[in-house]
């Protein structure tokens, strides 16, 4: 098994220790390679340091004071226009659109990317999602063809090595052949 | 930089050497460990080696061809159950569901590790999704609360390692602090 994809955890406790830009640019180069829909690359990313947009964003986040912790927010945004030119774009969590569930879809494959090397690079991060599009989106002037998927804190784990969510058991998300057939 | 995000490329090319489910239940772990939103972990796997299950599949992923060399297709669903219990649901590419991108995003954070894991094994992989739910659905009674989110194709590469897809520049994908700031 790949070692980080068994030791990454969301990390939500942060160092002060800084981050460097150049370490940012490569969790976005990892992103930037990842696959996604006929080669769409929706992906964009906002590299928020400042406190003021930070502490605007952590309250659109539903407060959630442990980001505040981490030198960095990092800003996932997903382009609907890599599928579909004509607007104009009302992308919210109630949108209908085949071309949103696309973008999204390749957006958080690029974000997986991005956490598994900060895991790689000693770095500790966590994807947050616990915001409105209408309250994210006027904060960093996110224009209405992007969708934000993410808002994710990335910094040094000031914890030790949280141990493992519970997850399903194997067995229970395999079928063979079609759907409910468990045993092969 | 993972060694596994710069070497994986999407493979069309098959071996006709078989992969045993030990190896298909070693990349669906990969999976299992994946973060999700809450934890819900929306993800289910289908194994399917039967030719007429594949064919069936294929016809409905537009008739790609070369999706028949690979000995397994692994069909990734994500089950909106896990945000909302009441039914009935009605997924399909046109749906509205706040929960329906979630679990499309959780599913692809789980795929995306299942296609590094096999780049880790040495096995090839590329995810498709070139088909409509209402074609996919019966032909494996995928039940409708699950939204089948990919059709993966597993084997072992039969092309030489092809050159990376053209990216975009990172440049061009990074803003500071508000959207349109490229400018550090």
């Amino acid at each position: 098994m790949l070692k980080e994809i068994e030791s990454r955890r969301s990390i939500r406790k942060y160092l002060t220790r800084d981050v460097m830009d150049k370490q940012i640019l490569n969790l976005i180069e990892s992103a930037r390679l990842a696959p996604s829909g006929d080669n769409t690359q929706p992906w964009n990313f906002i590299v928020v340091r400042s406190a003021a947009i930070k502490n605007a964003l952590i309250a659109a986040d539903h407060h959630q004071k442990w980001m505040k912790e981490a030198p960095v927010l990092l800003v996932c945004t997903a382009d609907i226009t890599c599928r579909r030119k004509d607007g104009p774009f009302h992308l919210d969590e109630n949108s209908s659109e085949p071309e949103l569930k696309q973008i999204i879809r390749d957006a958080a494959i690029a974000i997986e990317n991005l956490l598994l090397e900060a895991e790689h690079d000693g770095l500790a991060a966590c994807w947050t999602g616990w915001f409105d599009q209408k309250d994210v989106r006027p904060i960093l002037g996110v224009p209405e063809n992007q969708y934000v998927c993410g808002i994710i804190p990335i910094g040094y784990a000031a914890e030790a090595h949280p141990a493992p969510r519970p997850r399903r058991p194997l067995e229970t998300m395999v079928y063979y052949d079609s759907w409910g057939n468990s045993i092969k």
